[in-house]
């Protein structure tokens, strides 16, 4: 696989951060998390006056092998509907996007559709849908490789028209399923508590779900501490690419906005690889998904929102995204104490 | 007390506007908090094309008689000097009422400092600052009537200006201790509860400011059941004009952002005198102060944000704003299922 080079940033600016910081006009620590977050976008970007610049949505769309096993509310023919509808406009994403000044980046990472060209969706497709993982592995080492590395020139070519805060989402009919086996894999949570109601399934349906994951778990031929391997085996093209796409955004020392249950899953495959990636994680927001809020304490991840979104598309990073902008407004346009007459109080 | 005709928004509309959040393109549910905002925004607006126009975040400022007892970190010199400061731009609401679009309305409402005229800071001044409420009344009740009247009048004012979404704010030192009292009063909460670290107080200044607020609650001469009468005993200038504010905010339909500790408390008083405000109120933050969280559930609120805030100013409802608009435009931007060839899913 390809490797990156993730650096954790350099904390010899640390105290002159905090210092700029504690000297607002405002008493110590009363902005709250805009002050911590402050100080990470400050210390990624080595400076104190940070900016944000052309903000992107990458959203990665695939299918999955396993929707046949009925573990999805959603019909497969959705993942293409939706994606053919985001580079249309007017789903839910795109008023996101709208609001916020992503833009938006649409990308075919497996969907089980012939996507025309001319509509903006990038071509990364690596096969029509994974397999189903109850029987054979999802898709083969090789895909998985290729996927990281199509995922990381995605974030490349981003990066290059000036990007320097990335989001990550996804549209893909069964990928919380494939996001619970990666986080029982990488966690350790047993398995029934990183399965949950995915877009919408009731009591019986998330019984089967449990059954068949559990089934599909118990059947893998990988050894157990194949990490890699049963990331491939259990995975979707989508979350891959996302991976890779995290991993180059943190070597570009980017910030990663992560979304809910499935960029999760995807910020824990990443930080296995390279666990400094987290430096550059920014979390939007902590959906009601079974198994979200152990997975993002297993990453010591304190999210921004909690708003019950569970759309996807990336919908909860870039909800998230004005928190991040008003921290870094705080440190750019606020006074000090030193340069106005206020008395300073804390 | 002048008084207020605020009516419950008409719900014969309901339906029509649960239909139209259903049936856009998304998992019903799947935006959460967006869906029941955007519900409540139709419901106030009877409208199922909602918009926001023209956001004011009012900011009321007062000194406070009992700052002489010790119960603030933040000298008295600074209700002025702060307040001089957001004319200027530079402090902490300024920022985010820029980065958000919000005009910032600044108002004396009693500071104790004569405040020189040409910077746009609206003359309300009831008096310099009220008295000490350990001794006697904070302010009379004539002059409680005044500040009812003056807040709702500046309502008035921006309303006509065509905005129909507001915040308040307030900068007063001392005033989470009005605040405490107001919440002991409304909410039966034991007053140690309802009282915290305000700005920045240690253990032994809290401690300090339990025994004060205790002696002068006890001290106060008025009936138990005299609420009105205690609340203009124990109250701020800056919390009066802000709760006429609310209620005439309400009469005309405007959506209400609440901040955080202390406009809750306003936001609670304006409900003991019309608790149809509430239908109106849009809790924008739940921050750390000790009793907020009490407070807001006396309320049945479940605010936007956890930012650990405690600014003041207004911070935490103007911070709140971009969500307020994602429902907004949730609701005018997303397609719905008949419009686009999506099949449904739920």
């Amino acid at each position: 696989m390809k490797t990156f080079n993730i650096k954790v940033p350099d904390t010899a600016i640390s105290e002159k951060i905090i210092d700029k910081i504690d000297n607002l006009t405002k008493p110590k620590g009363s902005l709250g998390k805009l002050e911590s977050l402050a100080y990470r976008v400050c210390l990624i970007q080595q400076s104190l006056v940070p900016s944000l610049c052309n903000p992107a949505n990458i959203l990665f769309a695939a299918d999955h092998g396993i929707i046949e096993e009925g573990v999805s509310v959603s019909p497969k023919e959705v993942t293409w509907q939706q994606l053919a509808h985001f580079s249309r406009g007017g789903a839910g994403i795109n008023f996101l996007c709208d609001q916020h000044g992503f833009r938006l980046v649409l990308v075919d990472a497996g969907v089980d559709y012939d996507i025309p060209h001319g509509h903006g969706i990038i071509d990364c497709k690596i096969r029509k849908s994974t397999r189903n993982y109850r029987r054979e592995a999802a898709m083969t080492p090789e895909e998985f490789d290729m996927a990281i590395e199509r995922g990381a020139g995605i974030v490349e070519n981003v990066y290059a028209g000036g990007c320097n805060v990335v989001s990550f989402g996804e549209m893909g009919s069964g990928n919380t399923s494939s996001s619970s086996m990666w986080m029982h894999l990488l966690t350790g949570v047993p398995l029934d508590e990183c399965i949950g109601a995915g877009a919408g399934l009731g009591n019986d349906g998330q019984r089967h779900k449990r059954m068949v994951l559990r089934e599909a778990w118990d059947n893998c031929p990988l050894p157990a501490d194949d990490i890699k391997g049963r990331l491939a085996y259990f995975g979707g093209y989508e979350m891959v690419m996302a991976v890779g796409g995290m991993l180059k955004a943190a070597e570009l020392k980017m910030i990663i906005l992560v979304d809910g249950f499935i960029m999760t899953a995807c910020m824990a495959a990443a930080a296995w690889f390279c666990p400094e990636v987290l430096n550059y994680a920014v979390f939007g927001h902590q959906g009601d998904e079974s198994g979200h809020k152990k997975m993002l304490d297993f990453l010591h991840a304190d999210p921004l929102l909690h708003l019950g979104l569970r759309l996807g598309e990336g919908s909860g990073a870039v909800c998230a995204y004005p928190i991040l902008q008003s921290a870094v407004n705080m440190i750019n346009e606020m006074d000090s104490f030193q340069k106005v007459a206020v008395t300073k109080y804390f």
